[in-house]
């Protein structure tokens, strides 16, 4: 029987009735013949209050207690989904992460998952079981205790599973609709994609797109786990969501998939920095240690033996930076003349696997900001995304301006 | 190391700063010497909170799902007691019950326990851990699935683990100060008891005294292991509480150690009955069919083959046990001329276990409440307790009646 993963957030099960409304949408996959494991996150709110309790009692908490105390939000709606969808006349159980056994890693907070043995599980489907509802999020330690996966956990338990059990599809419930070729907010043009490849989701998502976690969709990849992301608020057609997939499996598409768009960036010039072999190091280490996220890089070429030195990073890291440089420099460690800030500036990507096969799409790009008198501070490319860091108060007309210019609003 | 127990209740853990005030008890007693396991309940109002919904779903839920999210509350509270503990220093880890494993029945919502192993707590004991946190009220069945051990699950556990550790003793922590003569509420001259027998305080608990369920009693008293009831609320001393112990451990004491009391009962009379072999249990039998907690009985002497049963119940069962003696008649199984029922009648208590080997009780008792013009209805006696059933007008004042005259205010 085909097994189908099926994975709701934390908004698509806040409350009873929208844990029957997943259910229904786990019934309706029963009775066209799937057999379906469910991953639950905690209902909306609850993670958030397990959080702040195990923060007040200490900001310096053992991750262990932090990961059994807060595992426990998942296993409350797995319960509750499983008795649900009995109500409903369908075999299912629930499955905390002990049980399955989802074995991981001991970095609490952060476990990686190790193996998903599919022995207890199987039984269970063999004796007629139809749903398994799984407590995303969570794990079993070599040594026995309750650990989570982070930032995106549910949504990784989600496709860990879809790759454990050979699942057809993972499909991911959540108060979107599908992936758009922009933020619908900017331009009414964005057009939901039917299909998108795991490339260029991975470039969306870590481009601010917050519709899927990063990790998930690598493991995806990594597994040839097609995943499909869709509204757990509308009715579900074959047709709704988006699918993400190999890039193979694409039909003929569009050069560039979609304009993603990140509003709060800063740029920092160091000016006239000393160019000597380990200069990079010297400079970005201490930015790393200082927990800045250093995102694009420029360097000018070298004159008489200086730079400067331009990157870009979260404008609220900004004051981090600047103490980072200062200390390197007290320290010895570097020289430059002047840290020159500006906070008012965004990023704009276009993004899109057709990058690979057509030349020209950095020199459209160009022409289209620069037709709109749009002035580009700084680019980086990667081999199917290219990124410009330009005014802030730019950024809606350079995302209207892109999408326009590459067609995006037409089917590919 | 001396081992000692202690269990928290929901009020005694209710929030984070009720959860510091328990934990400072506990390190209490870790500096003086002991290691300690304490049993937590989930904070006041959660276990509710998880009930209604799983209720809500379905009224005919399944048994191990509904025990799976409810033991979640307990699960909480261990963690955060746990982290409370580590921020003031104290070496200590939460353990659920699947971890231990506290190993129960299959029998889901109402399980028993079957064995504590001491393996795994006992290897942290020896590691350097000052203080295991158990999640109280759940277990680990044979099928690996997680079970609840129903009405005063975590008194049970405390008092379970006390056996297996060999404890010794186990302080349940409460909202109130320990064990009264009676009801202070009633008669200010209660005098809280510094010790009481198991087998009066298993008789006071069925007769009505809140303080602790009869079942953690029973277990107490079968492995012999000394109970002490006390307040979360108050500074603990030595002399704090009431200690629940075996009878030897009693200092000579007062021939009745308290004065119980039940409001909401019922005197039932049926008149005329037939007086047959087999009779009581025409009659009773499908009362208990019928869910009717039956307590007390007496039988008339027969006058030409026909005699008066009267038994009394909890008031809001006296329609269901009119329903089941007019159904049983209308089947022939039984006959009589009429249902009497007295719904304003309530239930005084004396118990001790001093009456052993003091003559004179009933008497006493029978004299005292005569002396005040009430009259008796229905009389029944144990080894250790003798109850009567009044007016309930006159429940107050036979109970202050009954505390004079047997001098209770005086400690024994």
């Amino acid at each position: 029987m085909p097994l189908l993963v099926m994975k709701f957030g934390g908004t698509s099960v806040a409350d009873l009735a929208r844990i029957r409304g997943a259910a229904e949408k786990v019934a309706a996959e029963v009775a066209r013949g799937h057999d379906v494991i469910v991953v639950v996150s905690a209902m909306a709110g609850k993670t958030n209050e397990l959080v702040g309790w195990v923060g007040s009692i200490s900001p310096l908490y053992d991750a262990r207690e932090y990961d059994a105390v807060v595992a426990s939000g998942e296993n409350v709606t797995a319960g509750l989904m499983a008795l649900t969808l009995q109500e409903m006349g369908i075999p299912a159980r629930s499955w905390h992460g002990w049980q399955v056994p989802l074995r991981t890693t001991s970095a609490h907070g952060s476990a990686r998952i190790l193996e998903i043995p599919r022995t207890n599980i199987d039984a269970k489907f063999r004796e007629g079981m139809k749903v398994a509802v799984v407590a995303g999020f969570q794990g079993l330690s070599p040594e026995g205790r309750i650990t989570t996966l982070g930032r995106g956990g549910s949504d990784t338990t989600a496709v860990a599973f879809a790759a454990a059990f050979d699942a057809v599809r993972c499909d991911i419930y959540t108060d979107v609709d599908g992936v758009y070729t922009t933020d619908p907010r900017i331009t009414r043009k964005a057009r939901k994609l039917d299909r998108i490849a795991f490339e260029e989701m991975l470039e969306l998502a870590s481009l601010g797109a917050k519709v899927l976690q990063t990790r998930s969709v690598e493991l995806a990849m990594r597994y040839s786990v097609p995943l499909r992301v869709l509204s757990s608020f509308e009715e579900t057609l074959e047709t709704s969501g988006t699918i993400v997939c190999a890039e193979e499996e694409l039909m003929e598409t569009n050069v560039v998939a979609g304009v993603a768009h990140s509003r709060d960036e800063a740029k920092v010039t160091l000016t006239h920095v000393q160019d000597r072999p380990g200069i990079a190091a010297a400079i970005f280490g201490p930015l790393a240690d200082a927990g800045v996220n250093v995102d694009m890089i420029v360097q000018n070429i070298s004159d008489g033996g200086q730079t400067d030195m331009t990157f870009s990073c979260p404008v609220d890291q900004v004051l981090r930076a600047e103490r980072a440089m200062t200390e390197a420099m007290a320290r010895g460690d570097i020289s430059f003349d002047a840290l020159v800030a500006d906070t008012e500036v965004a990023k704009v990507s276009v993004v899109g696997i057709g990058m690979r096969s057509h030349a020209g799409v950095a020199a459209r790009m160009f022409a289209a900001l620069a037709a709109e008198g749009i002035n580009i501070k700084v680019i980086t490319t990667s081999e199917i995304k290219i990124s410009v860091l330009i005014d802030r108060k730019y950024m809606e007309l350079a995302v209207q301006a892109l999408h326009d210019a590459f067609e995006l609003h037409r089917p590919g």
